[in-house]
């Protein structure tokens, strides 16, 4: 372990070649896997659980082309206690995950993002910056999460769903806006979500459904471009 | 290399900062990259080459949200003769990978697997628990191999195909049992399989489509919801 | 670091635990992260900036199934001034990036692909062999490029794109192509194409569009399978 000045609480276990940036703290009975590059300032909490090959506290870089640039001064990636972060994840500065969250292997998630109580981010899952994921949510494997986009509380999103933030696509013509998406709703595998709209209250959209406008609380929508059906069934 | 009690073969070649835990027996003609794990117990047979910053062996965790909760006992990860495996993967225990078989970067594989001779994982796939895959199966590129699949011998699954097991997305209301692709069935890319239906055998799903319902034996279909076609062309 | 006889310029930062083959050329002021493998040969231009957990230079492999055998002799990868990679990601030899050219942490990049200037290859983002890539090209989080694509100056293919370059699925009939996205087209996100097909300069595709024959100039195309319509409002 190579580490400057990390305060390290009791009965916390660190692998073989961690490296620990300065003013680090970290809880009681953490444990962190091998190859761990945790940045500086970084928190986590207490029984925290960390996989191999895992980056904490990233901060973010752009190029010349990228409308979005990076915002200098971030607070730090903050850990909440009974987190569970997976193998080859990126997480970023200025960032908060909540108490007993779990993150997948080859996750990532960007900075400004808060992922609150007991919710899942899965495998693979990307989470953009600026979004916010309610309590006891689930991100399946593979969905990516844009920018700028809200999650409420108990909303399920099925594996390798696609959401954007842009309508226009790069020409810079829109204010980014990323899907609403209201309190218990279901989005199935593979759906695709466009910019802006909103997925009402406990409403479920189909696997392989586009779409396009606004979904009404407790609709069912299914299809190219997504069309309300009676029920889910 | 840090290692406690392996047993390696004759004639390998093991990289740098490599963290090789206890039981782990590795055949002979081998060769594991950098900045490898290789957890407890681990079986690696002969003419294995095995990329950079790759885990082997990984236990599987949860937390309270999740409904499966991961085995407490599994067998070992036991890796045939001559696969080759990417770089940053991640491979649970309690999978068994056959000869030949070629596992790309970015890929993982959970626990209770097989994957049997000659088959292909590609890149940033992702394949679940308790799946079992074929004899000369192609799963391309990015695609998601949900939980509790039954894939046949010599099935093609294009790039980005998701697939699920849950009917009622977190409900609790389903018994999980994702799609059974039989024998030489192709999937074309990004194509949407719903939970617990069959593709026949030398089926064929186009490109893009959602297949809502079984498809027989040498039926072609497309779109969304897929419907049958008379010819692939 | 362990480094044979790379040469290294000056006011280049190189983090903990870097594995630097031979014959390896590092310009000035480049910071390499920690936990980086370096293969033999690989030629890094002034300014780079390399993210922790990344693997440059890999040779490709591959298994007795496989149809298309990757080139024994291949050139070095090179890497233009100024570019940015993030952490976790995968170059391999063969392959020439850029001045200016962002990657995003967990993307892959395969032998003989060429990313020209300024352009941005999104996290996660997958680019199979021999495809060139133009300048000012952004390809966002998640999409998968096919082998055999030519991607035109100032395209823009949003997040979780997916292409296909092989019509029969594996069976061998049909001698592979990607399709062609001509200057400043746009494709949105979950779109899938599918092979050999052009899309025309400016064209937009919308998001979650089934692409199936080629794409006018300026045309606007939706839907399973894609049709085109007025205008993209």
């Amino acid at each position: 372990m190579i580490h400057e000045t990390a305060i390290i609480g009791t009965n916390t276990e660190i692998g073989s070649f961690v490296k620990i940036e300065k003013n680090v703290i970290i809880g009681n009975n953490v444990s962190i896997g091998n190859f761990v590059v945790i940045k500086e300032g970084t928190r986590i909490g207490d029984s925290v659980k960390i996989g191999d090959l895992t980056i904490l506290g990233k901060s973010p870089e752009s190029n010349s082309k990228m409308a979005r640039k990076p915002e200098i001064t971030l607070s730090v990636l903050s850990i909440g206690d009974e987190v569970k972060i997976g193998c080859n994840t990126v997480l970023y500065r200025g960032t908060t995950i909540h108490k007993g969250v779990f993150i997948g292997d080859l996750a990532s998630i960007r900075e400004k993002v808060v992922v609150d109580e007991e919710s899942i981010i899965g495998r693979n899952a990307i989470i953009e910056t600026n979004t916010m994921i309610g309590k006891r949510v689930t991100v399946q494997t593979g969905s990516y999460i844009t920018a700028d986009m809200i999650i409420e509380d108990d909303v399920f999103i099925g594996p390798c769903c696609s959401t954007s933030n842009d309508k226009y696509m790069g020409t810079g013509k829109y204010s980014h806006q990323g899907p609403i998406i209201k309190y218990g709703a279901k989005i199935g595998n593979n759906a695709t979500l466009l910019p802006g709209i909103t997925i009402g209250r406990n409403a479920m959209v189909g696997a392989g459904a586009v779409v396009t406008k606004d979904v009404q609380e407790n609709q069912v929508v299914v299809g190219n471009p997504a069309r309300s059906i009676l029920s889910s069934e």
